[in-house]
C-alpha cells in the first residue's frame, strides 16, 4: 500500500503546446469543483518545453523550464503529465517518472502502442498509476470502460472507427460526391488532416489505437506491426457510389476479435457496413468503438477522437482519478486489464489470409463478350461465389472501360487474393481489381 | 479515511431472482479474475429472499435467509447488494445498510429516482459507497462516465433512448408496418414487454431514469414528478409512415438540458429525429444516452438497457469497484456529481410550455373547401408557421377523412397547444390532432 498524500497534489507537465495550455486552463477554471471532487487541490509545479525560442501563452509564465530533470528529479512532484508526443524523449521521461515512483498521465498514443508492453508492467511493479485515456479517441472514455466497467466480463470482439480524418474524408466523398484527392484537400483546409496525411489515411494511426485497445480488451501484448493494415487511399468515388447502390456505406474500420482457437484477429481497413447500422451513422470527424462483452453484449461509445479541448478534458479527468488515488493512498488501485502482477499474454495473431467474410470486388474491364464469364470462372475455381453483380458504364462494345462490381458470399481472404491475381492476367482487364471487405454484425 | 479491509470482501445480497442468480454465477465463474483485478476475493455470506415458498436455483443452497437482519445486523458484511426491486422494503434496507456503515450496490431504478436525494447525501455523510450502474440502462456504463470520465467537464445537455420496450415497439411498427397494438402484443410475446406495459409505454420508466441521469449530470435534486412525460401510446402507424416521408424516424426520447437562465428543461416523449442521425440508427431493444459536455462535445453510449445478464454484469463491476475501495480503505473515493459534502441544488424546472422546437402536426379532416385555410389561419394567429405540408387520402369531396400533416418552423409549445385546442372546434375536424416534437441536434 502507498502512503496517503494529504497536501495539494503536485504536477509536472511535459509539453507546452495547445493541449498543455488547455490543461492549465481547465485546472484553473475548474479548480473549486476539482478540489471538491478529488478531495485535494492541484498545484502545477513545472512545465517542461523543448523549444526555447517559441512564443507561448502567458498561462505558462513562471512555470516554464527546459530541463526535464526539473520535473523528474523533484521528489515533491506526485504526477507527471506527458503531452509532448513522439516516442522519444517522451518515452524516456515516462519511464524515468515511473521508476521514480511518480504516477503518469499521458496522451501519447504512439508511446503506448509501441512501449505499452514495457511501461504497463513497470507501472504495476512500482504500484503507480499509468493513465492514458486521451491516447485513444480523446473524447471517448473507452479506456476507463475497458478497465473498469467491463471488470466482470470478457471482451470477445471490438470494432470501431478510430481515425477521424479518414472518416471525415470518406463522409465528404459520400455526401458531396468528391473523389479522394478533393476530399483530402478539403480535410486539410478544414484542419482535420495534417500536411503529411500518411499516418491518418494510410491506417498507421488507427493501427496504433487498435494495438492499445486490443492490449486492454484481450489482456494481450499486441504490437502495431502485427496488425494487418490497409489505408483508405484506394477507395474511389465509384466504390462509394456502387456500395450505396447495394445499401452499404464505406467506413474506415479497426477490428479485433478473439477467435475460438485462442488467436487474435486484428485488422485495420476500409469496409462496407449496412446503411442502417450504427457504424454507418457515425460520420464526419466522429469516432466510435463497439466493445462486445460476453455477458454485456454490445457496448458502443462515440464522440470526437481528437482536438485540444476533448484531449485536455480527458487528461484532466485522468489527473483527478490519479489524484484521488494519491489522496487515499490507493495508487495502482485499478490494474490494467493485463491482470495485476501477471505478464501480458502473447497469443498468436491469426494470419489475415485465413479471415472469412463477404467481399465487394470491382473490376474495370473492356466490354467484350466472355470477359465476365472468365472472371466468374476464376473466382469459382478459388471457391469465391458471387451473390450479386452490377455493371456500370456505357458498354455496347465501345473502348471505354466499364465497372463491374460483385458482392460475394463468404470467402477466405487468401482465396480472394489469389483469384484477383489470376484475374489481373486475363485479357480485357484495364486496371487492378479493388477488393473491400463487407463487415457483418456492424 | 476508512480502515483497509485485508480479508475477503463479504457480501449480503437482497433478491434471489434471476439477477441475483446471475450475480452468484458471475462471482463464481470469474472468481480468479475478479480477485486479481480487485486485490481480494469475494465471499457471499447471505442471500435474503422474501417469498419463502418459491423454488430456487441450487446456487442459493446454504445461503438463503428470510430475515433481513441476517444481513443488516451482521457486522462482518461489508457490502449490501440490493436487486429485489420496488420502493419498499428495499429502500428501508438500503438506508439501514448505509447507516450501519456498509457500502451498497443496487440495481433499483425506482428507489434511486424517488429517494436518491436522501440516500446520496446519506452515503456521502457516512463515507460509504453507493453504486447503481445497473439502475439506468444496465448494459451502458453511463453512471461511471458521468461520475468519473466527465469529472473535469460540465454537462450541458443529455438526450437518450432509455426505454427498450418503447424503442422495440416503435422499431417494429416502422420496420414491419404494424400498428401500436400489434407491436405491443409482439413485444409481450418476445418477452420485451410486461403483461402490464404501462410503466414502459406510458413513459414512467424513462422518467425514473431521466431523474437519475439529470441528478448526476446537473448535480441537481431532480424528482420524477417534475418531468413532463408523454408515452408512445398515441403514435399511430400513419405517423411513422408520414414521418418517414419527410426523412424522419419516431423515437422515444428522454431529454435534459441546462438552460442559460439556470433552469432545467426535462422531457420524456416520442419525437421525430432525422433518418441519418445516430439516434435513428439505435433500434430494437437497444438504449442510447448522449451526454453533451461543454469541453468534450457529444459523448454517446449505447447498449442493451435491460436483461438479467447485462444487469448482473453491471452489478458485479460495481461490486469490484466498491471492493477495491474497501481493500484500499478508500470508500467514498468518488463523490456523486453532487459535489462531495454539499447538498444537492434545486434549480427551477422550466415550464414545458416555454419549450421551443419544430413540430409535426397531424390533422384528420373531411376534405371540404376551406378546411386547410382555417387550420392554417388558427396556427398563424398563434405564431405557429408552417414549413412543409402533405395531404394523404382519397380526397375529392368524399366523406372519408384525410390526414393532413404539417411540419412547422420553431414554435413555442404553449402556442401549439392553444392553437390545437381551437382547431379542434373547427368544422370538418374528425379526430383530435396529434402533435410530436422534432428534436434538433439529435
Amino acid at each position: 500500500m502507498n502512503a496517503r498524500v494529504s497536501r495539494p497534489i503536485r504536477i509536472g507537465l511535459f509539453g507546452a503546446g495547445v493541449v498543455g495550455e488547455g490543461i492549465l486552463r481547465l485546472l484553473e477554471d475548474n479548480a473549486g469543483a476539482i478540489e471538491r471532487r478529488m478531495g485535494s487541490s492541484i498545484e502545477v509545479r513545472r512545465v517542461v518545453a523543448r523549444d526555447t525560442g517559441r512564443p507561448r501563452s502567458s498561462r505558462f509564465d513562471g512555470l516554464l523550464s527546459f530541463r526535464p530533470e526539473d520535473v523528474l528529479d523533484d521528489p515533491e512532484i506526485d504526477v507527471v503529465v506527458e503531452v509532448m508526443g513522439g516516442l522519444e524523449p517522451a518515452g524516456e521521461y515516462v519511464r524515468r517518472a515511473i521508476e521514480a515512483g511518480k504516477s503518469v498521465v499521458t496522451a501519447n498514443k504512439a508511446l503506448l502502442a509501441e512501449r505499452g508492453h514495457e511501461l504497463i508492467p513497470l507501472s504495476e511493479a512500482r504500484r503507480v498509476d499509468l493513465y492514458f485515456e486521451a491516447a485513444v479517441a480523446g473524447g471517448i472514455p473507452v479506456i476507463r470502460v475497458l478497465r473498469e466497467a467491463l471488470a466482470a466480463d470478457t471482451v470477445v470482439a471490438l470494432r470501431g472507427i478510430v481515425n477521424g480524418t479518414s472518416n471525415y474524408i470518406l463522409s465528404e466523398m459520400r455526401e458531396r460526391g468528391l473523389d479522394f484527392a478533393e476530399a483530402l484537400a478539403g480535410a486539410q483546409a478544414a484542419g482535420y488532416a495534417e500536411a503529411d496525411p500518411t499516418l491518418d489515411v494510410g491506417g498507421g494511426d488507427a493501427t496504433h489505437k487498435l494495438a492499445i485497445l486490443a492490449t486492454l480488451a484481450f489482456g494481450a501484448d499486441v504490437r502495431p506491426e502485427e496488425i494487418a493494415t490497409e489505408g483508405i487511399t484506394e477507395v474511389g468515388a465509384v466504390d462509394i457510389e456502387m456500395a450505396s447502390r447495394f445499401g452499404y456505406v464505406i467506413k474506415p474500420l479497426a477490428v479485433g476479435a478473439a477467435r475460438p482457437d485462442g488467436s487474435l484477429d486484428l485488422r485495420v481497413h476500409p469496409a462496407l457496413v449496412p446503411e442502417a447500422s450504427v457504424l454507418a451513422s457515425i460520420s464526419g470527424a466522429l469516432n466510435v468503438v463497439v466493445l462486445e462483452g460476453k455477458m454485456l453484449g454490445p457496448c458502443l461509445l462515440s464522440g470526437y477522437g481528437a482536438g485540444a479541448l476533448p484531449t485536455a478534458m480527458s487528461v484532466v479527468s485522468d489527473i483527478v482519478d490519479v489524484g484521488r488515488n494519491l489522496v487515499f493512498g490507493a495508487s495502482g488501485r485499478v490494474p490494467q486489464r493485463a491482470w495485476r502482477g501477471e505478464h501480458l499474454a502473447r497469443p498468436p495473431i491469426a494470419p489475415p489470409g485465413q479471415h472469412e467474410c463477404r467481399w465487394y470486388l470491382r473490376f474495370s474491364v473492356l466490354d467484350r463478350p466472355g470477359v465476365l464469364a472468365r472472371i466468374a470462372g476464376v473466382l469459382g475455381a478459388f471457391d469465391v461465389s458471387i451473390e450479386q453483380m452490377v455493371q456500370e458504364g456505357r458498354g455496347g462494345g465501345s473502348d471505354e472501360p466499364v465497372h463491374v462490381v460483385m458482392l460475394t458470399h463468404e470467402a477466405r481472404e487468401e482465396n480472394v487474393r489469389h483469384a484477383l491475381r489470376e484475374i489481373e492476367l486475363l485479357k480485357g482487364m484495364v486496371a487492378r481489381a479493388r477488393a473491400l471487405r463487407i463487415e457483418a454484425g456492424a
